[in-house]
């Protein structure tokens, strides 16, 4: 039913992290699936409405419910079911009035990194037509709010999750670490005088805030801070690169 | 002399993956400082004026001549030697006559990954106002070409360096490895059966080529296209995604 899917990379969720293939994308897409979460639950449901008018589109918004996660089945299962339930909910969007041509889903950052859309779409039958119009991503953000370089030179760098940071630690061999998707500011519990830290939530926002130094000078400062801005947001998003310092670097 | 300095992340050199924000940064730079690298020696040349030229701005350009690295030097300090010539050439071709506004310099993919543009304008004396303009790297331009996800579900990703890969074969723990700057192929020297690879040259370009498999089926495939693209366009640029199987999977 679904004949073509885009799913178009927003970068931070404004016009300026916009690439001119999203927003000619956005423009030629003749549906644009948007999920409703309930009220209070979804902070970039205005900045999706609002990215979609500057791009000048004026394709058909269908909404579609989102569905709660069921916490009694086990997390694998959950998630896959999660994600059977959102494809049947596209779906059943459609149902009523059928695109009349490309069907487009807006994807914050890149659509390639720690996003389930391309796994939910997966599940679509018959198999659409898709396209991935890549996006700024959270790490594109953080380093050039930094200004700095994600590697070091010709370096490694490692992407991970904060629950992995949590779960096994610092990953052996890493020298630069990004962390995502981390509720729990996972870097108190690393040696505080091995690393320096680049902080940065709502990245790429006017609420946009960074901070930066060896951890054992800033973890503190950067909990509370994130704390406060939860507080005073409802919700954050946060991200964090971690660069190892060389054996035998004083921690001053 | 250089007051404000702006790296512009233009992703893989068209209109369609610059951001609006970079749009913008080279409308309002007042001067673009461009290299020139001697006939035959710059493809991306043509490129980045071609661009400048879409984005609509109207900047003075100002070209400097790239430096040869001294091969007689040891490699760190070659190319520290080499970073100095830079800075010192981007200020020489400004002195004549001094920029009326903000300089840019037009950076491939993202102004963090793997470049050294940063490095070079961290020697700037007095140190300018730096301003980082975020761009799609070739790993976003990767995985949008072949609509697939980064990460397994939740997990790691490591990026590395052809080098690295040959001096260090596959690195422990690693699932997700994303390889760039190869110049040899590294991926030859990996056991055949034990990972998939998504392999792609000249992503985001009129000229991309791309192919996918299991190392054992594609590998030999991608010595050869890669070897026949260099040969045909005289130059290339590829990078590509290898996930290991799970143990036990079957190389069918
Ligand atoms: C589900 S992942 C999606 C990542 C997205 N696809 C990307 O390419 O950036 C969400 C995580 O991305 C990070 N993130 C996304 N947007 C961010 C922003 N504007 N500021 C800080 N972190 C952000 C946070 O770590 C968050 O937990
Ligand atoms: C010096 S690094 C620069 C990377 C760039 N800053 C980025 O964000 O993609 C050059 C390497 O990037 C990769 N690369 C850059 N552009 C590419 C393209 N259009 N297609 C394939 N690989 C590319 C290749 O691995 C190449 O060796």
């Amino acid at each position: 039913m679904i004949g073509h899917l885009w799913l178009i990379g927003i970068g931070t969720g404004s016009l300026a992290h916009l690439t001119f293939e999203g927003r000619d994308a956005l423009r030629k897409a003749a549906v644009i699936l948007l999920p409703q979460k309930g009220p209070g639950k979804d902070d970039l449901a205005g900045i999706r409405t609002r990215l979609i008018r500057d791009s000048g589109s004026t394709a058909r918004l269908v909404r579609f419910d989102y569905p709660e996660r069921d916490p009694a089945l086990p997390y694998q299962i959950r998630v896959s079911a999660w994600h059977d339930e959102i494809a049947r909910r596209w779906q059943a969007a459609l149902a009523e009035r059928p695109p009349e041509g490309p069907v487009a889903l807006l994807v914050w950052g890149d659509p390639s990194l720690y996003d389930s859309t391309m796994r939910i779409a997966a599940r679509l039958d018959p198999a659409p037509v898709l396209r991935v119009v890549p996006g700024i991503t959270a790490i594109q953000a953080l380093t050039a709010a930094h200004a700095i370089p994600l590697n070091t030179v010709n370096g490694p760098v490692e992407i991970t999750t904060g629950r992995r940071l949590r779960d096994h630690g610092w990953p052996a061999g890493a020298e630069t670490l990004v962390v995502m998707l981390d509720g729990e500011a996972g870097f108190q519990h690393l040696d505080q005088d091995g690393f320096d830290i680049w902080w940065g939530a709502f990245l790429g926002m006017p609420e946009q805030i960074t901070e930066h130094g060896r951890l054992r000078d800033v973890s503190t400062r950067i909990v509370e801070r994130r704390a406060a801005a939860r507080a005073e947001h409802g919700w954050i998003m946060d991200t964090y690169l971690l660069r190892r310092l060389p054996d035998g670097v004083p921690a001053v």
